[in-house]
């Protein structure tokens, strides 16, 4: 089934386009790759620790990327067509499970480069293979091509009163390998360093962006690549980037691998440098200071990767390591059905979207910057209930570390960033939806797991050490949250917004320089109320009371007591809840969606426009308020007659979600589904 | 004199270049601008309201700009070479006051293109002039190019979950103009739009950057150009820009012009719409909404602007205007002398690059990326006196604005926006040298004013309205804010840092993700101390002393009561300066630059690197401290030898700034000087 995209090879589990991406590591050190190879690597924090450049929103589209250059004669060209953009003879991206190949030939010289990042190593591997197709002798130049971010990629590109003066690199060239360090403020305050090395000698390299480029060139024509040598630069200040220089021979039918790493190490306070030795035996070692430099970076990290990847076995190993991870992930929840299309996207594509949003949260992607925001409270936690079967101890971790950049009324940053685990201060917090979420994803994780444990793991409000209480206690808060924040129709007050991130019910700011997205700023005295939340209070309350239930079963005493008064009075609060929506939030064949800021419906037949939205038809229909009278049904019902009548759409409703829950008790759940 | 970048015309007070910028407009409507046309346009604030985009730091280097497409058969160039950077017959780029001009030549036929901000005008002019050189008819097709900003410079390249969803644009095709016009949010919140007009119909346009660029094409190469005809799109989201696509007949020898006005205007809140009519007669409109579109600008405003300037001769005038402006700034301060350098550096240059702080004060450059801070209050403060001869009724204004953003302990922001003309939190306060760069601003404008009357401006405390008091008092408090924060030494305590941005000696941030700039994380018990503050505040303290004493000429009783008070304490707190800098800041041979965190001192013979620094050489020596015992002039020996040795500079000493300044009492002083 090709699309504009391309098409799916279930057998290989890969995605085979012209025009998508992909994402590389599901650990620490991340990578981003477009089938043209554009994209970039961080470690953990995209905005905090950008290893590559890239440039969003430029002309030309989707650039900088991971670029080889390959020149034969007058002809030169790249793998993946960009940046040269010189047309090839073939041309194949798969996209993988964390893993791209790009396959391009010319001149009946093929080149195929897979992408990956070993389990439990902070680099990229870059397996470049060079096939010589014809009966003579192939004589060829490759260059690689990387950019160095100066680590905080919001910075990298506004203060250039440092950025053009503070970049520095190394150059370590021998027998084995070369290898190009970036290491822009590790003498003054860095403990880090990044590196892009190649399992060879090389004829040359380039450090400097401009003496590799030229002055006014593009990508697509690098003047070091015109001149058909490097320009052997050492970069000090301007922009750093690592560049490999390799002549190639190639006789008929011979094929060559080059094994680049593009990697990022930390070295403690004390073993940062390494002063006694500069240079390594039969190493030459070069650096933007020359001789002046007495801080040579300590590579002890970066020699052990780049020494056990010098082999293809090595890569083939790794590579290997990472597809029966895959395996193993994926044969955790499966599904056979008439359908292939199901088939395939509940046994492989939705399960690793839900191990790239685990990973990602939404903070980078080739639509998000990477430097706008961190990972979503909200997000962190409905993603988990899509990976907590593969990978519950990871899940678990999550959860403690949401659950700690929590606020101690039960408010939440709306995100935090991953480096620091703190909660993210440029955006801040009063997503009321938010602290529902927290209960949402612990009794996911508890039903997967039976792992009643981690609701006496001791978290902090705020990461504020000393301030730890459980995590049961977060949970107990979080629906105080709502109880605490209702409006005048007894229902949850909205915020600054719930699931709907634009639905900015205080927001009337005329100042444009504030973001529209992001500002509550009539907060006295609001009276916008969200039917959302109402569904999803009462949802998760009703899981929040089993769970208590649950724990009461094996509780006795002063504890048991403890607990059945929390029950109880939760009971209270969600019967009360129902009660408010179904006497202010049903429009009569609908839910409404709120109440704004000055008290008028959205949501209703009364409105112009919007009158019925389906965030409160889920919720509220998921949470079975007025199921008495029928109320979900009728709402599903008034949305296939609306939806059929407005855009001819012929709806079938879909009741197997109404049906109960794997009970909360119940471990290890049988996973088999049948659907025919 | 040539030099790599170009040659100085005199006669024309021009600079022919190869490869310089320039800043277009000295009011309110900026633009900046490159030899090949590169840059970007803003209103006021270079963050807040970026009119077009540029890419900073960028392959290829210097994108985007205002561009030219001219296509012959199959020949494609622009006037100044980028983007295409096809080979020119001829070249040139004149820099002038406030205006370019840039001319490309190619096969016989000669484009000129004029650019300025006219006088009063919120938008820059580009009269391009089209010439047949040859003996037979030219066909010609002319595309040009603008990218529009989505007004925040900062959130556009970052929001993109935002920006790609909001671009909206209208396109208004008549008789005598055809007029792009960019109005993203204009619906929801702003009161502001921007336009590119042409003073002539055209045979088509493009407003959509992927319909004119082309998916994965660079600007070197746009599709719709490599078509040979536009795309006509209309805008709705992604990226919005402006290109008017004209066919042009040139008989042999004939010469054309067209008019393009790139603008920005501002509707009153009850006048930004314009339903009623939504075409004016002869013209037709389109929109990004098409027919759903109710929210049609009102373009009043934009209209009278385009009608203005749709003649040669309107645009000749408004030049010749822009000009007579510069003969009259430049005519208030000549010198003459043997060395033509000299000259051309004062007479036009120096006192052009001052106006030119005066607008930007470095928050938008090449260098400057505009988005990372604003005006500098010292900055603004010292550019000051390089221009206030020419225009002292802005330079009175800049300085209430500047006062109105200081503390009420005197301590200052150390940016402000220009839009808001609020202090900017993102840098905050804290570099102990800004409150005196007040003093020495105003000082320097009553000096050549003779206008005290600024002195009794209500000017308010970080704009806080009711905080208001006299200018003078702020000067008081400006004196006082050193007074209150002396060191161990009795020496004034550095803060953040000095005159010496980088001089961080508070900062021992091993936080990566802290700017090392702007950091001062040391604030308990510091004892970091300036000697550069110390001259600067023995330097300004006299010259507030001096003022101080002038007014109290003219008053009486209480007020000259309370004056000598301050006068009397004044100078004994100059005078007690000036011992501790004795004591504590002479090195023996030199003025030491500060003590750090530690006590340390730095600029000393006792310190291994960084024995002398020049700023406290300079501010101690100009205040004369210890002039009794020579020191100035024995500091300025020790730089001359310190230089000579270690460098072989012969360095002559330049006493002549020791003469005593114009008395400030004296109403516009004698500016003529000789000097042979």
């Amino acid at each position: 089934m090709a699309t504009e995209y391309g098409y799916f090879d279930d057998a290989h589990r890969e995605y085979v386009i012209t025009n998508w991406i992909n994402y590389l590591g599901n650990e620490d050190f991340f990578g981003l790759i477009s089938n043209t190879a554009g994209g970039y690597n961080f470690y953990k924090d995209a905005k905090f620790r950008r290893i590559t450049r890239y440039r969003y929103n430029s002309v030309p589209m989707d650039s900088v990327g991971r670029y080889f250059y390959i020149v034969e004669n007058s002809t030169v060209w790249n793998p993946g067509w960009k940046p040269c953009k010189t047309a090839l003879d073939e041309y194949e991206c798969r996209h993988g499970l964390n893993y791209t190949r790009i396959t391009g030939a010319k001149n009946k010289v093929r080149a195929s480069v897979l992408y990956f990042v070993p389990l439990g190593v902070k680099a990229e591997i870059q397996r470049l293979t060079l096939t010589n197709l014809s009966n003579e002798m192939k004589h060829l130049k490759l260059f690689s091509y990387a950019e160095w971010c100066l680590w905080n990629a919001a910075t990298d590109g506004e203060n250039f009163q440092r950025n053009l003066s503070t970049g520095e690199v190394e150059v370590e060239q021998g027998a084995e390998w070369t290898a190009i360090y970036h290491k822009t403020e590790y003498k003054e305050r860095r403990n880090h360093y990044a590196y892009y090395a190649v399992n060879c000698p090389v004829q040359g390299y380039d450090t400097d962006r401009e003496s590799f480029v030229g002055l006014y060139n593009e990508l697509s024509e690098p003047q070091a690549v015109l001149n058909g040598h490097s320009a052997d630069s050492l970069a000090h200040g301007w922009s750093p980037i690592a560049s490999h220089y390799i002549e190639v021979e190639l006789a008929p039918g011979e094929s060559k691998d080059y094994i680049f790493v593009l990697g990022y190490e930390e070295n403690e306070e004390n073993e940062k440098f390494n002063n006694s030795k500069l240079k390594i035996k039969n190493y030459e070692l070069l650096t933007s200071l020359g001789e002046r430099d007495h801080h040579i970076i300590n590579k002890v990290r970066a020699h052990e990767v780049i020494k056990r990847f010098s082999s293809v076995e090595a890569v083939d190993a790794a590579f290997a390591e990472l597809n029966a991870l895959w395996d193993e992930l994926l044969s955790k929840y499966h599904v056979e059905s008439s359908d292939e299309r199901l088939n395939r996207m509940v046994n492989i594509w939705n399960q690793y979207q839900c191990m790239i949003t685990f990973c990602m949260s939404r903070s980078a992607s080739f639509f998000e910057s990477g430097v706008g925001r961190g990972m979503g409270f909200r997000d962190s936690n409905q993603d988990l209930v899509g990976f907590v079967h593969q990978i519950p101890e990871r899940a678990r971790q999550r959860i403690i570390d949401i659950a700690s950049t929590q606020f101690p009324d039960g408010g939440c940053y709306h995100q935090y960033q991953p480096l620091t685990k703190r909660g993210n201060n440029d955006i801040g917090g009063g997503f009321n939806d938010d602290p529902m979420w927290l209960i949402f994803g612990t009794t996911a994780y508890i039903r997967e797991t039976g792992d009643f444990s981690i609701l006496d793991e001791m978290v902090p409000w705020d990461n504020e050490p000393g301030s730890e209480v459980s995590l049961m206690e977060h949970l107990r808060i979080s629906f105080n949250h709502v109880v605490n924040n209702l409006g005048p129709h007894g229902l949850p007050l909205i915020g600054r917004a719930d699931w709907n991130d634009c639905l900015n019910l205080n927001c009337f700011s005329m100042d444009p320089n504030e973001s529209f997205q992001t500002t509550g700023n009539k907060t006295e005295g609001s009276q916008a109320e969200s039917l959302m939340i109402a569904g999803l209070f009462v949802y998760c309350g009703r899981q929040f009371v089993e769970l208590l239930e649950t724990i009461d079963r094996s509780a006795q005493g002063q504890k048991s007591a403890m607990l059945k008064d929390i029950i109880a009075s939760a009971n209270t609060q969600v019967d009360a809840m129902c009660k408010a929506v179904e006497q202010y939030g049903w429009d009569g064949e609908w839910y409404l969606r709120a109440y704004d800021y000055y008290g008028n419906k959205v949501g209703s037949h009364e409105n112009e426009e919007g009158k019925m939205f389906i965030e409160s038809q889920g919720w509220c229909g998921m949470a079975r308020i007025g199921a008495e009278q029928g109320m979900p049904e009728k709402a599903l019902d008034s949305a296939a007659r609306l939806l059929d009548s407005e855009h001819g759409m012929g709806i079938q409703r879909e009741r197997r979600y109404f049906l109960p829950q794997q009970p909360l008790g119940h471990h290890r759940p049988d996973r088999s589904r049948k659907r025919q």
